[in-house]
């Protein structure tokens, strides 16, 4: 990645996305938002750039955002995200990474949230790699870190994410990206398919939080501390 | 509990049975090892006596181990649960117990421990639920810490439990138990139900061991410093 190379959040305009996108600007990373609207993209954007004074942040429609860098993340909920990535058919190319942070929650056919669908292919991110266009990979990340707390300027944040994919080069590339933020550390935690997993983290935490009335994260004790991405 | 009554270990001659009673010993503890066979838990609790001195353990058939205390710890690999709950249902007692640590891994069948199988009620613990005898409480706990950390005598737990049951005051009796070795926060996880993730992070975690030549474990972050049990 070049240094100046954006990163793309489709989505961006979600709780999720604005929170890394809050983070990443922080950090002094160019942002594109992504939304399926143009206006809210632009307005998201001008809120994020109000909000980080200097920060370099453009918002345009996903199609259109997705094109802007190698490595492209998509933070829609599950509900949308099989029209998304039928949307993206035509914007997306070979060499391209799309970071999967699709959760299967029930909520998204309005059963509860700290239960999950079943997904035919596995896991969201299997699904997302069915349905992208041949030649671009997905990665599986960022399921477990909460908006409230990227949202929240003062929190620190101090907890892992855990990356799924086939390819350990492709990992460490978002691996890379992801440790731009302070306070999160990623961890490899195997082949996209333990995605299926990894997704499930995340309905867990959220009955965690409701019965502890807190923000959880994940952090993996006894690892060493060798940059396990070198 | 009365500060005397034991903790019985049904297949205490594994490695994560093992373990545990020694961690348990260590504390001050008396344990009962349950196994298939009387002179195995006997060799064992001899071998415990010797690891740990002044250790008050006993080895006894897990029929007869699973009698000695409300609160009954079943660790024995999935291959064999089912076997053992048949085998308990004549020995547990309404008002007990039992703590199912079991976890689905594929291993079970000639598969990889990095990957688990599906289980009709949903989960390991589930179906223990099902097999014990009415008026039996199953508890899910103790699948994430790995049984060569609890045997190393100088390794330094810190890590997390998390409980899964459906009556929070069955979980704090556990939470209780497993907080006595030093090192370990039991989380309240949820119902019951929520063991059809909580098993899973066995796999994910072996996987990850595997990759970083680790023994980890997991911790929750952003969670209040009270006691959640009190």
């Amino acid at each position: 990645m070049s240094p100046t190379e954006p990163i793309p959040i489709l989505g961006g305009t979600g709780a999720l996305g604005a929170g890394l996108a809050r983070r990443w600007a922080r950090a002094g990373v160019p942002i594109v938002l992504g939304s399926r609207a143009a206006d809210r993209a632009e307005e998201a954007a001008a809120k994020l750039r109000e909000a980080v004074p200097g920060a370099e942040v453009s918002g345009l429609l996903n199609e259109e955002a997705a094109g802007k860098a190698e490595v492209v993340f998509l933070a829609v909920p599950f509900r949308a995200q099989s029209e998304n990535l039928n949307n993206l058919r035509e914007a997306l190319r070979p060499g391209q990474i799309l970071v999967d942070c699709t959760v299967p929650l029930a909520a998204a056919v309005s059963g509860k949230a700290t239960r999950s669908l079943g997904v035919w292919q596995g896991s969201a991110a299997q699904q997302a790699q069915e349905m992208v266009p041949e030649g671009v990979t997905v990665v599986a990340a960022l399921h477990t870190v909460g908006a409230p707390t990227l949202a929240d300027a003062d929190a620190e944040l101090g907890e892992d994410v855990l990356i799924c994919g086939d390819k350990k080069a492709d990992k460490a590339r978002v691996a890379r990206l992801i440790e731009l933020i302070e306070g999160l550390r990623a961890v490899n935690a195997g082949p996209l398919e333990m995605a299926r997993i990894v997704e499930q983290l995340t309905p867990m935490l959220i009955s965690v939080n409701s019965r502890y009335k807190a923000h959880a994260g994940i952090r993996l004790t006894g690892l060493p501390d060798a940059d396990h991405w070198a």
